[in-house]
């Protein structure tokens, strides 16, 4: 720990939280560290059990600092609870050092609701944004796309969703690599006349916008998997309704195709001639491989990993943080919030946009 | 066409509205007769395309009846349009049908927009009931569960969710023939505090009401399709972007499957040996299998089939529209609702339950 960590990003690294263990967190770092030469950590979480891990990785020597915290966030612990504690909890810790300017982004697999109060209360909104959203990676039929919110919001004015998109574009031109991404608001149809008085009115300030995107309109919740569209903008509510919905669809369809293999002799046979061709599939829909959900909106980077991510799917999560950092999203939103013009009946003085 | 019709069931077939022909949905009302030997029909649409279609079903001779109508509602129709032209249209006349007390059901394949807006209009809704709902069948990993509303409503009160609660439990005592369903509200988080107010409010009447199902509280979008739940209550908002992304979810996985099959000579003789087992999984997700979503709350029945149901797919919505009248589901409504009681603060005297 001697020597000179590299010039690059610093990802602060919340050890403890997840449902993995603290050997797999160690472990995707040394993996993200092999994938990003120039990167290098904070590891949040109890010394004495990280300790030990990290002597088992020498890529790490040099590129991760332990910073000791003996309280963890549970699952089960309520934001309000957590927000008094986030001085002392590897959470908290790590979101502080993005704050305090000694990391460029937090990356934890605890708690959603409490990382997203702790990041909201120490961190704040950016300026011309009024709420942070929470954005994640799906996987399409062609490749992938991002949707948010996904529930920091349970309701969404017009000007929230407008927001929304415009965090929502820059993410996807940071971690999809898109020019212009194609953007979709979620609705119950595609005519203009569907849905909600917000959609309706976030679809015209959408159109009119200069913004480095393509605005389709209206999607319905079909398309979210189709990848005809790269972003989906919906309110938190929404938004956590159809992420779940698809989850629990994916393990419903999947679940299903496992039933037919084993019920005969002849479907056991076709699997075990066809196991290496189903591999892509199993590989496609795995949520390590599309892992890393990020709160927009807010001054410092917050990546959220699926709690039971392993090594590799937090590696991935990493990688997230690792590209917005590299590509300073939080300017682009602040330059793209330029070019949208909000109403005179949704706009007020704290949400009009300025640049960066 | 001279035999009298059997007493049971009379079923008014809009024949013209769906997208799969007339020689499709008249097959659907022959395998629905031979199912269901007291079933008779009114078909309503262009006789002139009809009658050589009923002419094929001798099974049918007697069991159906043909009523003119020259004008169709098309799937591009505004509910406004269709409302002025209800009368002259096989939709609008097979719903007024049913006002007419000359058939116990109409079933169509049209426009649900249209069919929605007729459908409030002609027959109004139930006592005790403030808005229709529209519900329908969906597989499961075990069987299947009922979901409700599915954008009859785009947004809903405490009040309406309590209502849907009490008509989808009645329904899927129906179709599903369960004594007891189980029955949640969807939300994003199972937690008491999640969610809307509006959710909160509905799950304390809930929680104390007198009905043959059990409430088990809130329910993520995961649950749609584990089979724990029988009943999934929701506003029509979230109702429809859950089932539309369960549809393209399950169309998105079966894609990428058959791509998997396709991509090398292991998947594609994995493919052809399992083929048969594999069936059964094509077998339980077919929307045909689960055809027929149900306009709940009106003063008569009205089944909606998917527009691109075969006759098979037709025949099954057919079913459902049977086995409603035979339940005499209103009743069964009607007299559910004198099981809830409305908190002060939400019910007025428009929505005091009242026992059949």
């Amino acid at each position: 720990m001697t020597a000179t960590p590299p010039a690059g990003p610093i990802i602060a690294l919340d050890v403890m939280s997840g449902e993995s263990g603290v050997a797999e967190a160690v472990a995707a770092a040394d993996i993200a560290a092999e994938r990003y030469p120039r990167l290098s950590f904070l590891l949040f979480g109890q010394e004495a059990a990280i300790a030990p891990e990290l002597a088992r990785h020498p890529r790490l020597a040099g590129r991760a600092r332990i910073i000791n915290s003996d309280d963890v966030v549970s699952m089960r612990d309520k934001p309000s609870q957590v927000l008094r504690r986030a001085s002392t909890t590897s959470m908290g810790m790590a979101i502080d050092a993005v704050k305090q300017g000694e990391a460029h982004a937090a990356v934890s697999a605890g708690n959603t609701g409490a990382l997203m109060a702790i990041a909201l209360f120490a961190l704040r909104t950016m300026k011309g944004i009024d709420r942070p959203a929470l954005a994640a990676i799906l996987p399409t039929l062609k490749s992938e796309s991002v949707m948010l919110d996904l529930g920091a919001n349970t309701e969404c004015d017009a000007t929230n969703l407008v927001q929304f998109a415009v965090m929502g574009a820059a993410f996807a031109r940071t971690v999809l690599g898109l020019e212009r991404p194609r953007l979709g608001l979620l609705n119950i149809g595609e005519e203009e006349l569907k849905g909600t008085e917000e959609l309706r009115t976030a679809a015209t300030i959408l159109k009119s916008a200069q913004l480095p995107m393509d605005f389709v309109g209206f999607v319905e919740g079909d398309k979210i998997g189709t990848g005809d569209v790269d972003v989906v903008v919906t309110d938190g509510f929404s938004g956590n309704i159809a992420l779940k919905t698809a989850e629990g669809t994916s393990r419903l369809v999947t679940g299903l195709l496992g039933n037919a293999f084993r019920a005969s002799i002849w479907g056991k046979l076709g699997y075990f001639i066809a196991r290496s061709a189903l591999q892509s599939l199993r590989n496609h829909l795995d949520p390590n491989a599309h892992n890393g959900a990020v709160f927009l909106g807010l001054n410092g980077l917050v990546v959220k990993s699926h709690g039971s991510a392993n090594a590799r799917g937090l590696a991935n999560a990493i990688g997230v943080a690792h590209d917005l950092v590299r590509d300073d999203v939080g300017r682009r939103i602040s330059a793209d919030l330029a070019g949208i013009r909000m109403g005179p009946t949704i706009g007020d003085s704290t949400t009009e946009p300025n640049a960066a």
